[in-house]
């Protein structure tokens, strides 16, 4: 294949996949407002609407420079090359403003995506895939996360926990007689939309992170990533079904699908490296821990109305380590990628949010709480004419 | 073109195809869930999502290797070949759960799905796109049907109608008073959604049809389908909504959406073989035989609350037959492929379904019927906060 | 690179785009969807699906001949370069149907929509794109239009501003007692679904209109464009967004989805000739844009539900003239494209339209309006199950 061709093909494919992922802009629009209650839908769709576009604003006008120095890529249009990674930026805040709903303000969240997508994020990336400056220091990672089972989504976790911890739970989530009040999922529809807009989306992340597209073995890792990335959330969904029918004689929807995503975002570290059945094992795992993990942070008292952490932050920790354990990179490299990055990542989000929070409260007042986000963040309900049940 | 480039091209046409047909699961998902009553739009999302789940896995672990044997393509990746395969399993069983919708349990399908993906469907491509084990044999099929009008299509429909003839109708569907009770769709938006969504995976499902991009000839080949598959769905929709307008001086939404799929199945047998004015005819043909049909399975008593039957099964065996009349094509062989995969599929599918409402029953109780699937198999509404009107 | 591969590579591509383009009609008609009443939802839809059937077809069978002669094309298949061109001419009339909704009755529409495919909008194409009859005579249009600012998006907007003389305001729109009644956007979730959809169609509309990928120069161009388009997006939205909230302290979302729609609009007209920071500028213009003439219109009473003026038109025009201002392309060959279309856009469908008046009335009556056109039209609610709050 000359030069050319292999250029204008890898293009092609970085397009193709960013395509892609830009689906789970609205794939986690739709799957958050279809979570949270009605009051709260026009607020997360807002919040979802803004950070897309103040992330990507930021990573173009920031961020890339600090994770990969100048614009340009070998082998394939540099600006194919930056809509690539650009695409990545918003996911990560998407991840943290999913688990803050119902209660977390816009514009501070707006501020705190400038921050984490002109800098955080860069920086955990500069480490990873990009420049390195860590090469050479002790603290150099020889991690191995293709798609960002670390770097994207315990990054984005990492965050979301600082977020969890300063904001607080929803009024009334845990209530003082103990115990955990359940809050029911507005819109059904809108989840699954959500979830698989999210599942398409994967396709795109973790076949385009293969990097070319353009040679005979490329070409089987590519379609190999793909396939182990849609197995690996078969293997979630099927197990967090089995799991709940085993329980209850009921099959929880919402649970499934974030078995689903579970199992997606914990085989996104290594989809090029497993042989076609290792990811039933990973995904199945992944939607275990889902399972396991959402009462626990209730427990926990972590409110999380998405199962954001469970979903991306466990998840995202099992999806590194996995790549330790069932293939032949090392696992304490993994284990020091992820335990260097948690640290860096929640850290820096704490602190950032902290001041943020002193600055301008990041949590609506409980009176705003309760009226909803809508009229006091937007202005305008999500659903004005239809009647409320309660 | 050296062999490298056909190959990467190939596979990563096969992967574009691929991520096209996915959009059909949600299609399939929204579609369904529009037409149903909200009390039962869980269980239809629910359904969905696990059929999509575990009739994959399946056909990953059994069916592809009863359809074609090894692992393995010429001229592009196996993994992209395997998943373009995979994404159809899926869609055939989505005929049946839709058409069984409102009253059929999830497990039951679920096993249902496990045995139609893993052997049922394998052993129908078997004989027509794969290893062929009636070649030699006086069953031997020559029907030329490029994406599956009958190999998916009507597949899915026999199993239908099995299912339908074992499971009965909606409770006070029929009433004894005679007639038919309309039940309206509960969300024409999602609907229109699912609708759309199905009509652009087409693209994918018959452009990939074709099974390789990367000449000349193969991509005018490529272009004609998708451009032929669309014009289909166009005058399917024209001709419904011109007769249903002389009719009623009222578009009703989802006849005519109903009308477009019709269409789009009716072309799916031989995309690549019309010049581009003959699917104006035979989609329009597809669009009339929905508006006929609907109203006689209705008559049958035959309770399909997506009017799946008349999409997908009539329209089916009409697209196989239309190759027979429009191109030089045998249509005795089109004709002998419909009624033998007819027989095979229809009574596997009766045996099985029979044998699994014995041990588990397909219908859910009368009462757990009137109070809605959501409460009962998922344990959550669709749309808790919205006051119904009825 | 071979003439072989190029053909393969740029009839893929186009295919691609064109697939992108068409996830605009569930684009539009979820937009439109959500931005309308309840009661209108249907309708709504049922515009969109006829008008993409009707008009589709239409230029298939007389308007591609009248702008590009014979179907044909060098360099790619004739079938995906006519595909690509056929996926532009419903967009044109969704502007209009969108304009126009809640008052609007679908059938009168349909017939616009075969003369505006198959006559109109073919004849400006002609001009700008295809044949050019106009060639050595004294209007030859010498505008530079990458994607349509004017050639699609301000002659859509032109044939609007027509509709909306001859057919009027809402019921209630602007009482008696001066002002504007505010009639609240009834799906919030669906309106945003609907904005992403064509922020993703975009990329293939804009990115597949550089015509060919398969070289180093194309691929580079082709990246540049899709990632200007996006960066002119995320600039409309972010300019909308900061002014709303420095003027009510609230984020609508309605109007920052616009301004992201009037950002992209901006940019469609020269995506491939900026620099990559230009557009921001382009597209924060024209979020400014849509802020200060949706108020206009509603001042000069003309009702449009979905702002689709203030997109489309305005940003049509200022998308054209601002080739002129940043390129090195005359700003007095973009004012002449953008004035000679407009008269001949706005006089030609001002003349079809009110003979259509004549002939079978426009708008629905008083009483069916305020029933809603759902019932009149269509026959079936959209949300038939939800309890109307008011």
């Amino acid at each position: 294949m000359t030069p050319e061709v292999s250029y204008v093909i890898d293009t092609f494919f970085a397009l193709f996949s960013f395509v892609l992922i830009i689906f789970m802009v609205p794939g986690f629009a739709m799957l958050e407002a279809g979570l949270v209650r009605t009051k709260n839908v026009t607020a997360v769709l807002m919040m979802n609407t803004m950070i897309y576009a103040i992330a990507s604003m930021a990573f173009l006008l920031i961020g890339y420079s600090i994770a990969f120095g100048d614009f340009g890529a070998d082998g394939m249009s540099k600006w194919a090359a930056f809509l690539f990674q650009m695409a990545f930026v918003g996911k990560i805040i998407n991840i943290v403003s999913g688990g803050v709903s119902e209660r977390a303000r816009i514009v501070p969240f707006v501020f705190f995506a400038i921050i984490m997508a002109g800098f955080i994020y860069p920086t955990v990336v500069n480490w990873t895939w990009g420049l390195n400056m860590l090469e050479g220091t002790m603290l150099n990672l020889n991690m191995y996360d293709l798609a960002g089972s670390t770097v994207i989504h315990s990054t984005g976790g990492w965050a979301l926990l600082a977020a969890i911890l300063i904001i607080g739970a929803r009024k009334g989530r845990y209530p003082k007689s103990g115990g955990v009040r359940v809050i029911p999922a507005s819109n059904i529809p809108l989840v699954t939309l959500g979830a698989f807009l999210l599942w398409i989306g994967w396709f795109g992340f973790n076949g385009g992170s293969v990097g070319s597209i353009a040679s005979k073995e490329n070409a089987d890792l590519v379609a190999l990533t793909i396939l182990n990335t849609n197995t690996a959330g078969l293997a979630g969904a099927i197990t967090v079904g089995i799991m709940m029918y085993l329980k209850y004689r009921k099959l929880d929807i919402t649970m499934v699908l974030n078995g689903a995503l579970g199992g997606l975002v914990s085989i996104t570290a290594g989809p090029d490296l497993y042989n076609i059945y290792q990811p039933i094992l990973i995904g199945a795992i992944g939607g275990m821990l889902v399972v396991i993990f959402v009462p626990l942070f209730d427990k926990l008292r972590l409110d999380d109305p998405v199962g954001a952490l469970s979903v991306h932050l466990v998840n995202g920790i099992w999806g590194t380590l996995a790549v330790g354990i069932f293939t032949d990179k090392l696992f304490m490299d993994q284990l020091k990628g992820v335990v260097v990055i948690a640290i860096f990542a929640f850290v820096s989000s704490y602190i950032v949010l902290f001041i943020l929070n002193k600055l301008m409260s990041l949590k609506t007042t409980p009176d705003e709480e309760m009226e909803g986000l809508d009229v006091n963040e937007c202005g305008l309900e999500a659903y004005p004419e239809f009647k409320r049940a309660f």
